[in-house]
């Protein structure tokens, strides 16, 4: 992977239909290699992918599922913007998620999780944040894809004036594992897919924080429901509160 | 500088009045380490710089005027979010600005500009991205300090909403070093001040971009003016209209 973005400029790069959602050789080359580890190990295992054709979601883990997304952050990665990019896999079986990890090729940064074991960072135990409120907490407001932005600018207008520090990195591996660790606090997306926060999630939970949809309810890659808040846990009741009245 | 960062939960962190506008002790002794070197240098040049009360901008370089930002990005700097923080050095004169440099302690990055004589990263020449319109653009819309929002929301909500990819990275030297280098398009702030731009106005100029007020005018360090739009050069005139309409 390191060698890829070291020789970007010469990747091949093509456009899954929009200027945000792109596709490069090393996003397939690295789907491949996870994939063909997985099915070695663990054949009966249902496998999602977030490119060529793994990409559809089961209405249950029936066993195992695996959520891959082997480059979030493929724009980032193409343009060069320091590590703002990852690796994820999150396993889920029919309780939630069972472990998940996320690796930053750029610094070689390793997160993972394991259920009800907690989260680590290169292999040391890592929690979220004490921050209390949503006007001091770290934000990030996801502005992927050109279709999404009115609505993120109507739903988390309040958010956007009246958040501590707001920031959009667009690749939501990066503020998941930023809330895990505690060097951010909110993450907040209008849509999202499973292989998206399939690890983050997990990451989250096991460092003390909480992970909803926009409503509040529970998260599960397999209930089809779009938008994902993501927080410390400290300002996720407030935050709630915040967008039922937006 | 790297010590500081490594040990950042140690820092004696003090708040200027926001959220957003931390100090450190790191802010203050780069100041002075920088201020020293240059008065031993040039005694008789003017300087300003973000901390201990060197913030007073004249209105022109009468000879010429140093422009220090010790640390650009201090909240990024403070909660760890990877490189996006930098030291900002700029050198004006009666002509404009003579002379740049930005530094990331991260990554160890230097980028350097003079008049007339390009721009390099890491002593390798530099140039904007060839990106040719706003709906392909990588953009970045700083979204600083909270008094600034509304306003920020309003002025750039077609930008927004139209960009190609829309990020907001909070510290001013990222995105100019990035548009200098071809790693980004354009960089919206409806404030911001000199020392945040003085050493990248040159490095994109340098690398073939432009750097405007929002209304298209000059922009010079002295002109008192809030707004900076800086792009590849490219999407300029396309985006000054939007913003014209808007």
């Amino acid at each position: 992977m390191k060698g890829y973005y070291a020789n970007r400029d010469t990747l091949d790069v093509s456009s899954k239909g929009e200027v945000n959602n792109l596709l490069t050789e090393a996003d397939v080359a690295a789907q491949r290699q996870i994939i063909a580890g997985v099915q070695a190990e663990f054949p009966d295992d249902t496998i999602v992918g977030e490119e060529e054709g793994f990409n559809v979601i089961p209405e249950a883990a029936n066993g195992r599922c695996w959520f891959i997304d082997p480059i979030d952050g493929t724009q980032n990665f193409v343009r060069g913007l320091f590590p703002m990019f990852g690796v994820s896999i999150g396993l889920a079986d029919d309780e939630g998620f069972l472990c998940g990890g996320v690796c930053y090729p750029g610094t070689g940064d390793l997160f993972m999780a394991e259920r009800g074991k907690g989260a680590t960072r290169n292999g040391k135990s890592i929690s979220v944040a004490p921050t209390p409120a949503m006007n001091t907490a770290r934000i990030d407001i996801d502005l992927g894809v050109q279709e999404d932005r009115r609505e993120t600018l109507e739903r988390f207008e309040r958010i956007f004036i009246e958040g501590g520090q707001v920031r959009s990195h667009c690749a939501a591996v990066v503020p998941l594992c930023s809330i895990a660790c505690g060097e951010a606090d909110v993450y907040l997306h209008v849509g999202l897919n499973p292989w998206d926060y399939a690890a983050g999630v997990l990451l989250i939970t096991e460092a003390g924080g909480r992970v909803t949809r926009l409503d509040g309810s529970p998260l599960s890659p397999f209930d089809g429901g779009r938008g994902v808040v993501a927080t410390n846990g400290h300002v996720h009741d407030e935050l709630l509160a915040i967008l039922a009245e937006s």
